[in-house]
């Protein structure tokens, strides 16, 4: 209990502390992201600079590792695949802001550059899942409180979710505070189903007590991460996260919720970046199909609420709302 | 749990409907608080309706009872007592709100009034609580996780305690969004440390789980409601919640932390209203001591930060993530 408290709370003041210093910092390399196409309206956040994930980035390392609840006896099987399959995402992420703000290659990585990191990293790790024992090809279904065993096919599915959960991460990650906030509830949602599952394992089939402990100790650094972050990132923002910061967030949550084998709660925990991809998908879609009509104003939908006449807080608000609801009916669909 | 699922939903859902004709109809009654006692520089709310916590009055009182979860067999001993609480509190805010507003008399109620009103509530509930055989006169040192009797001290302690959580609830209510953000927070601490004590009752030494259950349902019924609320009171806001969801929101806090037993974690999850009743105090002995200094530009605290430049919402962003912190640490510190 200690070690999750002191995981919390080291992992905020690391994001605090380290705030003021990388801003600067990254102001003085001229990282100032080119915004034209980030949204409606937001020329004036020309010059922010992203990259300010790299903040959350320290606080999660530093505090998962120094509060690493299995003390060298276990727990290693989940501790390392979650930090890597965050910490590459947010290499990805980190090569594409980087070229375009420092190198001033409005491009970046190509998309499929992008798109080959990630599959890597996801299938990869799903491999890993796979094989793990305690882990498996077996999904846990909440609400029914059943396994579903996906078979050899769990691999294929689990990396298309992996790519999918980081790149709604990073589509989500468009309005000052809005993927901080949101990332803020859901990982501790995800904190408080770990406590769950580490007071009472059978409730979701849970083999390794230990790796539980490291996943709950992992959502509390993140937790702890974005409030510390959005103390620079809130409205009016003063530092972008950048893909850097969505995709380590989207990394995160994903191999969270594969190591529970609970990513079905993706759905309710992870609503609202879904819901950003997917409006982004029916919006192309529908241009097709139709030669040129839209659906919504602007696509991610947070833009088309913009369009609508809500504020950008008002929007972090609705989402937060939405986020916390969802992630209470999320913790309660794993009691039975 | 589809019962709290339910009440969640539906608590959230009587807000979200009732809110347009609510406030419809308090604005047609002519219900503009005048603001200037509010704080600085709000002249422009100037007739925005107050009174907009009834619908979360509504939302919280249909779906408890809607899901109350002891199905007529037990659990009534907490229910009745809770929604007493909050309600009887809610009607002596309403009462000022009312006569304020509707009758335009500035003064309201007098202050011997509001709290002859509290005083009668919470001495009548800590009576109640000292021989309730489920409460009872000792309360449980979270962390220490060891039991402290108060013995007959139990009933002047706790009653003041329940004054001054509605106070500093009141007290708090000042700024677009805060007291219902944190509310919205806080709420899903308690349901969430009903939760593990559901799962694991010897965690607090719980004596009716069927109690817990319903202080779990009514939490997350003014989680949800909190949410609803905050569709319209979200800066900028259309209506405010007034004393009557302040000392309502304020009462359930208490009630719920005193029927648990465990009023120690109000320290936490209820810490920035308690900072905005310990700023009035300090700001006010300080003044009296120094003759005429000030240790804060202006009390409760937040409009301290408002004078020093932050807005309104980022005064909200960051008392909320202090709550999410300090409310994530309280769900810890029940475990051993």
């Amino acid at each position: 209990m200690y070690r999750m408290i002191g995981a919390l709370l080291l992992s905020a003041g690391v994001a605090l502390l380290t705030g003021p210093k990388l801003i600067a910092y990254l102001k003085k390399l001229h990282f100032g992201q080119t915004i034209y196409e980030l949204g409606p309206a937001h020329q004036q956040k020309q010059g922010t600079p992203v990259m300010g994930g790299l903040m959350m980035a320290a606080g999660i390392l530093v505090s998962s590792l120094a509060f690493h609840p299995a003390r060298w006896s276990g727990g290693w099987d989940f501790i390392i695949p979650l930090l890597a399959v965050s910490f590459l995402n947010m290499c990805i992420g980190f090569a594409d802001d980087y070229i375009k703000a420092v190198k001033k290659r409005h491009d970046g990585l190509s998309p499929w550059q992008k798109i080959a990191g990630q599959v890597i990293v996801a299938a990869g790790f799903s491999v890993y899942c796979y094989f793990c024992p305690a882990v498996g090809s077996s999904i846990r279904i909440p609400f029914a409180g059943t396994d579903w065993d996906l078979g050899i096919f769990y691999i294929p599915v689990m990396t298309l979710l992996g790519i999918f959960i980081v790149n709604s991460s990073n589509l989500q990650d468009g309005l000052d505070g809005l993927l901080g906030t949101v990332s803020a509830v859901g990982s501790s949602a995800w904190a408080v189903i770990c406590l769950l599952l580490m007071l009472v394992p059978s409730l979701a089939g849970i083999a390794d007590p230990d790796g539980v402990a490291v996943c709950g100790t992992f959502a509390l650094a993140t937790a702890g991460a974005c409030v510390g972050f959005l103390r620079y990132n809130r409205y009016p923002a003063k530092t972008f996260m950048g893909d850097t910061g969505s995709m380590l967030l989207g990394g995160g949550a994903v191999a969270t919720a594969m190591l529970l084998r609970l990513p079905v709660l993706l759905a309710l925990i992870f609503f609202t970046p879904v819901m950003s991809s997917v409006s982004v998908i029916l919006q192309r879609y529908y241009f097709k199909l139709t030669h040129g009509k839209r659906i919504f104003l602007m696509s991610p939908i947070h833009h088309h609420f913009e369009k609508k006449g809500y504020s950008e807080t008002q929007i972090v608000s609705m989402y937060a709302g939405v986020t916390l609801i969802l992630s209470l009916i999320a913790v309660l669909s794993i009691l039975k």
